[in-house]
């Protein structure tokens, strides 16, 4: 019936079903096989080619794929299309398949749109957790650079820790706020993000659970659900994370660690004070689990004192305190680091060698000037009454124009005002509305799956006039998406 | 028969484990329980406390781990030790059980031992796959850094894929070597290393192989493991890559991409010859899988003329490029790329965000700078020449002490000589015996776990006295641990 004398030749280097399909489109481009044509069932066509069922699926399977064959029914198979410039097509793989594929999941959609939308529009950005690019002090980075030039640098691989100079710099650093650190303590990493990568690669078995403030930071993030790590929320009240709750959790006993941003929380602003920060530390100590200490905020303060970070009290060394200067100088540096017991950092060292061997030796040089020649203190000092005038002005617009329908605590440090709406509103529809008006929100959702009525504000980023605008955009936005029975 | 009316409550906050460690620590440091006192058997006393057997374990075998109880044959416990110390002393978490967990396994322990001897110590490194800092070109650096201070810069986040100025002057680049990218097909990345690691964790499912020339760098890294992909050695011959039998390896057909150094090879220091690139292109493309093409070396040409990208004749997409720095200018800088299909670019641009957020913005602007000035080709023909002159030093030794039991191909660019040793030598004990003389080299197991002969030399990093030295040791080391029978 069908000439099909034609055999597959094994000793080829061309896979067998690759010479299949080529002798499938020789079939259709010398018009034998036409439009419309049925193939004989499958079964038929692997006894004629004397190959597994299996190899001729796969020769079938891509075909169908370039939309060169098409499928009726249960097994026929036909001539779906004999353009030729099908066939002519190079074959890319399948893209798609590999796209999906992948041990990382990828990041959340709502936090993928705002990364787009922050890059390729001029959206005022009340969203954005960064400093104004206005802040950055150009001054004090201008006469590092030219003491570099001056006094000469190497640009080679560094000591796995990160360079011994920057190191030595924060341990001078950390002198000061109480905390006596050794250079083998000490982690440089790319930023506080990537700290956190590590952690939750390098010291938590798959499936493991971390505690968390709820809202929290981590929330918006895909680290932890990226290595198969659970988080377990812990429900906060005014004063912070409630204690009683926080122990229950960790009394069932499979919880490894408890995640926190004591100061200035992302995204609530919220700061803890010095009763909270005692039975704390004396409730970690006796649960005996490590504790992660997000400290990229604490020195944003601006109305009362230097609040201490928990590492200042740890003399059984179960926190892991991670800093960053990404909000308090500039985040195009990408630095950060960790401090801890030594094997932990030993080991996360190895792993950051594992994944990019080490940090820009150039930002290290930088930001290690900038704390020896007390620039870095200078610059905070200036940023912490920049910060104060911006939450005075947000607060202000806020008390005047939305104290009826939203509440919220007034930040005494930080980047944010965690606004909650007295009325439910339809949070999509004021963040769509928002973006349809050139104004960038951050939804509550993002640091809290169950969150329906809060949105993160963020005061670090906007010009006066831009908060100003972009506020009563919002207003709007809320005030169209609330039921009318206000 | 015990003073055991005492039960822990539930109702505090303190778990129950805690409040039983408490109970027999108060009953020892009184003295009731005294130094080898044996406690009644666990079931017991899981039923005076009214507690589950598991939470009387917890606190137990926490007491043990504090050396403060010991077991004794099948339940006995008893008092192992009543000094107050013990009592006093801060009880940090198990941190040897973190450290042993987590997803991601620590490097080879030959690799972490190589990271520390260069680190550590002044040996002289035949071993480092870096450029010696002398060849850092700080001319060209310095005026890009006078240039960044007189011109104005930003320092803030990022585009997802890396600064627009850096990936249009990548884009001229490639022009010129007969590749079209768009900018969304460009991410710049921290190095080389971490293109491979987003790439192994963004496009494969655990599981998956990846096929690699025998002896590939991959060996030498963690990375494919940590992801629980399978690397698939290929042998090679004399021309490069045995072909039948990479064909062979993909017709089984679970095998998801195969990755590539094409030109001037770590370790062996291979050039792909024209027509067997022509071969290998139409190979990759007949089983449609994805190429990882590292394009680390092709710009150390020092004897021919500059060899092109596989890349650049990739009209089907199927070429994942990988480039950096880090070998032709300076590794300190952190600054690599990825070039491939949009989609696949989206998608590791995406998990970027999500374990670093970005690369620095300073090293990006200093590279952009040297690309736009013609300083970074300028420092490139300078480099081949240095590379040159080193190469012929090597050789020139090479030939005049190490003849008779050893053999190499002349490499036509590059770092590295792929040195083979005709009798078998102990290699650990050449390793060993290398560098308690104080000279390091990398064994070519590191490369190929199955390799016993070989030794990766490396002649970019030391001075022409260093490599004079470093070699006669070599030679003493092997010659006292080959067999007599030479």
């Amino acid at each position: 019936m069908h000439d099909l004398d034609w055999k597959p030749d094994k000793n080829l280097d061309e896979p067998l079903y690759e010479q299949i399909k080529q002798f499938v489109i020789r079939k259709i481009s010398c018009g034998e096989w036409f439009l419309g044509f049925q193939l004989p069932p499958q079964r038929e066509l692997a006894l004629y080619f004397g190959v597994n069922r299996s190899t001729l699926k796969t020769a079938l399977e891509d075909l169908t794929a370039d939309g060169i064959l098409g499928t009726r029914g249960k097994s026929g198979t036909y001539v779906r299309n004999n353009t030729w410039s099908l066939f002519r097509k190079p074959l890319s793989p399948d893209w798609l398949k590999y796209i999906r594929s992948g041990s990382l999941s990828p990041n959340r959609e709502i936090t993928r749109s705002i990364h787009d939308h922050e890059f390729s529009s001029n959206l005022i950005r009340l969203s954005t957790g960064e400093l104004s690019p206005d802040y950055l002090p150009r001054n004090s980075t201008d006469r590092v650079l030219e003491n570099l030039i001056a006094g000469g640098y190497s640009l080679g691989y560094d000591h796995p820790n990160g360079t011994i100079e920057l190191r030595e710099s924060l341990v001078q650093y950390y002198r000061r706020l109480g905390v006596e650190a050794k250079l083998s303590q000490i982690l440089i990493v790319s930023g506080a993000l990537q700290a956190i990568h590590l952690i939750s690669v390098g010291l938590f078995p798959k499936g493991a659970s971390v505690s968390c403030e709820t809202p929290s930071y981590l929330y918006s993030l895909n680290l932890f659900k990226s290595s198969g790590i659970n988080l377990c929320g812990v429900p906060c009240n005014g004063e912070g994370i409630d204690i009683a709750r926080l122990v229950n959790i960790h009394k069932r006993g499979s919880t490894a660690s408890h995640y926190t941003i004591p100061y200035f929380n992302n995204p609530t602003g919220h700061r803890l004070s010095d009763r909270k920060r005692i039975e704390l530390m004396e409730t970690y100590r006796k649960l005996r689990i490590p504790v992660i200490e997000d400290d990229t905020y604490r020195e944003l303060y601006y109305d009362e004192e230097r609040p201490l970070p928990l590492k200042a009290s740890d003399e059984s060394q179960f926190v892991i305190h991670v800093g960053s200067i990404s909000k308090t100088l500039c985040a195009g540096l990408r630095v950060g680091w960790i401090i801890g017991q030594e094997e932990v950092i030993r080991k996360l060292a190895d792993l950051k060698m594992q994944i990019d061997y080490g940090t820009s030796s150039l930002s290290q040089l930088v930001l290690d000037s900038l704390l020896r020649s007390g620039r870095f203190e200078e610059n905070l000092s200036n940023l912490r009454q920049t910060l104060r005038a911006k939450r005075d002005l947000m607060h202000e617009i806020l008390e005047g124009e939305f104290t009826g329908f939203a509440e919220w605590t007034k930040p005494s440090g930080g980047f944010y005002i965690w606004l909650r709406l007295k009325n439910l509103a339809d949070i999509k529809s004021v963040f769509e509305y928002c973006r349809c008006h050139g104004v960038l929100i951050n939804p509550g959702y993002m640091y809290d799956p169950k969150n329906r009525d809060a949105i993160r504000l963020s005061f670090s980023y906007v010009s006066d006039e831009e908060m100003k605008h972009g506020l009563s955009i919002l207003k709007d936005a809320i005030l169209s998406n609330t039921p009318r029975t206000l």
